[in-house]
């Protein structure tokens, strides 16, 4: 292979990350090209919320150009988390979860999050965009950062090198990309060592109500499954997953 | 139930309705909002192709926001081409047919076109525009415009009513869509009476290479269904179809 994958832009701050990639994809950038702030003023996460984004973490979006079919979209931020999650634990040595579909966790602490969005254009997904937060050098009491969340260095008590782990884990989630046609259950089989709550009885709020049940895993599509209170085993696509404790 | 559904909002002229809607959507603005334009200085057809919209024809585009799961996003094309059919027909006496996935066609010729573009955000559709492009009045001979294309007032000899035909086909797509969550066997029914080359032998260009069979249908999903040579069924979500003539 010649000459280089990515194509790394760095911004200096940006509203999003997102934005700006949906932008340069818009106007027809290459597929792997990359968008880095050091700093993001309206940073997303998913369903809308605010991504406290300041100066010190590792904020990035990457534009893809999938050529395989749309039902497998969520797969890409499977097999980012998933990145994410094998990077942090191979390079610092400290042990990661990903929280379903694409949070990724060290004990029952936030590190970071990916959200996908995607351009479908009559059958074919035009574009997707793959926005990364990693809380690499954020400071613990960064104002607005959710109370859960903490952040590699606190943890490690160093400072981060972030090209270097931006580097490390494009790598790992091409490797992972190249993977979804047509070898799914690598990804799955890896990312079930790293899944959260698996095996436990969790709920899933969709549309307000809790759907309760013993997480079983995710199907070839990246759905969460779980087995019902009924024995029905069930796929579902959306939605957010808690831990319950019985008492 | 109270209140309109439909917000219809008309521009003169508009580089395209699908960008207009998009942006409305990007904005926040309502589901059923409707953007029509009386001309398009670059309406687009499906993969990136130019669509001739001069005055006299029905442009339009429609924000939609499917609460169903994102595999079913195909069929917002699928129904919204059999409304444009179903219209035509009742409306006019003219018999359609619609040649997979959104055209709609007249005898031999093209009347019209449907496109689905929309925007993915982790899991769900956070919003669909549909496009709909009608040569209702446009002259035949209008510069640019496919030679096999025709029109309503070409073949009718008469002037259409856009306005009239709009709301009917807006009262028929809203029906259907309402029933992709759980009735969708119901549209496909439909769409079957009125799909070109049903039981005839097709090919199928994907990525540059033809693909041969009988023409079975669609499926749930949009999909396109044949039976190839060696027997086997397969479902197709993109691709362009042709029928071929046996020597």
């Amino acid at each position: 292979m010649s000459g280089k994958v990515f194509e790394i832009l760095r911004f200096e701050k940006l509203d999003s990350t997102m934005d700006k990639a949906f932008e340069l994809a818009k106007s027809g950038c290459g597929e792997w090209t990359v968008v880095v702030a050091e700093e993001q003023s309206m940073g997303r996460g998913r369903r809308g919320r605010k991504w406290v984004s300041p100066r010190g973490g590792l904020w990035f979006s990457i534009v893809l150009k999938p050529k395989f079919n749309p039902i497998f979209l969520p797969l890409v931020g499977i097999a980012t988390s998933l990145s994410c999650a094998e990077a942090i634990e191979e390079k610092f040595g400290l042990k990661t979860k990903v929280k379903w579909p694409n949070d990724v966790y060290i004990d029952s602490s936030k590190v970071g999050g990916v959200l996908v969005e995607a351009l479908y254009r009559s059958g074919k997904v035009e574009f997707a965009i793959v926005g990364v937060g990693l809380n690499t050098n954020v400071h613990p009491q960064v104002k607005g950062l959710d109370a859960k969340a903490t952040s590699l260095s606190r943890l490690l008590g160093r400072e981060i090198d972030n090209e270097e782990l931006l580097e490390y884990i494009l790598d790992k989630l091409r490797e992972y990309y190249l993977m979804i046609p047509d070898q799914r259950e690598n990804i799955i089989r890896r990312y079930l060592k790293h899944m959260m709550f698996k095996d436990e009885i969790v709920k899933i709020s969709i549309n307000g109500r809790w759907i309760y049940g013993k997480l079983l895993g995710i199907d070839d599509l990246g759905r969460i499954v779980i087995r019902d209170e009924e024995g029905y085993v069930k796929h579902l696509n959306v939605g957010e997953v808690e831990r319950v404790r019985r008492s």
